[in-house]
C-alpha cells in the first residue's frame, strides 16, 4: 500500500520486520506513534536502543544481564550444587516466577537443531562442561521444552555429563495442574503414564 | 514479571504501551529486539522519531504529509470540484488504494462523539467550510464509517453545507461484493434494501 509519506512507509516497514506483526498490525502501530506526543515516541526509540547496549550475556550462566556476573550468579544464598540447564532467558524466567528453584541457573542460547545448521559449537555447551569440571555440581537439571531437538539435546549433554560423576535429572512431563485428561494430547498421556510415581 | 535487566523492562513496558500490545508480546518483541543487530535496532529507533519529526499535516485537506500541501493538493490532473471528506487518514489511504477517485480529500481528523467530549471545534470542520466558501467545490461526498457518531457527523456538516448550493452525496452502504445475504448483519440488510438502485 502506498503511504502518504516516506517516513511513515519507512516505519511500517521496520515494524513489520519484528516477529508476528504483518504490514496491517505495523500500519497501525505507526499511526498510533504518529499521535502520540515526542516525548513518548523518544522514550520508545530510546529504550530500544538501550536495551542493545545496555544488556549483555553473563559470563557464567549466559543470561541476559546488566552487570557481570548476573543477579542470579552472585546470589550466596542460591546454591551451586544444581545447575539448572534452559534453552533461553525467557524459559529461565518463567521458572524464577515460580519462584522455587534455588540453585544456579545455565543458559544454552538455543538448542541442536542439525536441519537449521545447529551444532553443539553453537549453543554454550563448551562453558556448561567448564563450569561441571570446575567442580562443585551434584546435579545438573534439564529444564529444556520437550520436543525433537529438545530431546535430542538432553541425551546429547547427558552423554557428556553422566562421565563426570555428576546426577543429571530433567523436569517432569506430563498433564498440567487443572489439565483434563480427555483433552491431553496422545504423547502427553504416553510420557504421563511412563513418568507415574508411586504414592 | 521481574525481567533480568533494566533496560529490558524498561523496553517491554514501552512497547505494551502500543495499542494490541500487551505483556507477552511485549516480552516476545524486546527479546526479538535483543536478538537483531544494532544497526537494525538503530534502524526502528530512527524511523520512530523521524516519522515523528518528519510528517506533518498538509494546510489544505490536512492529510498526513511531508511536504505541504501534500502530492494529491498539488496534483493538478485531480478535480477541485468534489471533495471526498473522510475521518482520518487512513480511510483516505483505503480508497486510493481502490484507485478510482480522482477528487480531493478532506481528512476531519476525528468524528464528532459528545461521550468522548469531541465537538465541532475538536475536529477540521471549520477548515472544510473555509474550502467551501473560496469557490469551485461542486460536491461534497462523505466517505465516513458508518456508526451512530459518524450518521451524526454527516448529518451536521450537511446541515451547514447544503446551503451553500453544493451537492452532497455519502458513499453507499450494502452488502459487500462476495458477501452473503445470509450471513450478513440485519443493519446491512435494512440499508441495503432502504439504498435500492433501479436496473
Amino acid at each position: 500500500m502506498k503511504y502518504p509519506a516516506e517516513p511513515l512507509t519507512e516505519l511500517i516497514i521496520e515494524l513489520a520486520k519484528l516477529p508476528g506483526i504483518g504490514e496491517k498490525t505495523a500500519s497501525r502501530l505507526a499511526f498510533h506513534i504518529l499521535r502520540i506526543n515526542r516525548k513518548e515516541a523518544l522514550n520508545l526509540a530510546r529504550s530500544i536502543l538501550n536495551v542493545k547496549d545496555k544488556v549483555g550475556f553473563c559470563s557464567i550462566c549466559y543470561n541476559l544481564t546488566e552487570a557481570d556476573p548476573c543477579q542470579i550468579c552472585r546470589n550466596d544464598r542460591r546454591s551451586d550444587e544444581i545447575i539448572c540447564v534452559v534453552e533461553e532467558p525467557d524459559d529461565l524466567m518463567a521458572i524464577e516466577k515460580a519462584g522455587q528453584f534455588k540453585g544456579k541457573y545455565h543458559v544454552l542460547q538455543g538448542i541442536l537443531s542439525p536441519l537449521d545448521g545447529k551444532g553443539p559449537g553453537d549453543i554454550r555447551i563448551k562453558e556448561l562442561l567448564q563450569r561441571i569440571n570446575r567442580g562443585g555440581t551434584k546435579e545438573v537439571l534439564f529444564a529444556i521444552n520437550p520436543s525433537v531437538e529438545g530431546e535430542a539435546t538432553v541425551t546429547y549433554l547427558t552423554n557428556l555429563i553422566k562421565p563426570k560423576n555428576v546426577k543429571v535429572t530433567r523436569i517432569a512431563y506430563g498433564i498440567p495442574m487443572g489439565g483434563d485428561l480427555k483433552y491431553s494430547d496422545q504423547i502427553t498421556l504416553i510420557k504421563s503414564m511412563e513418568n507415574r510415581r508411586e504414592i
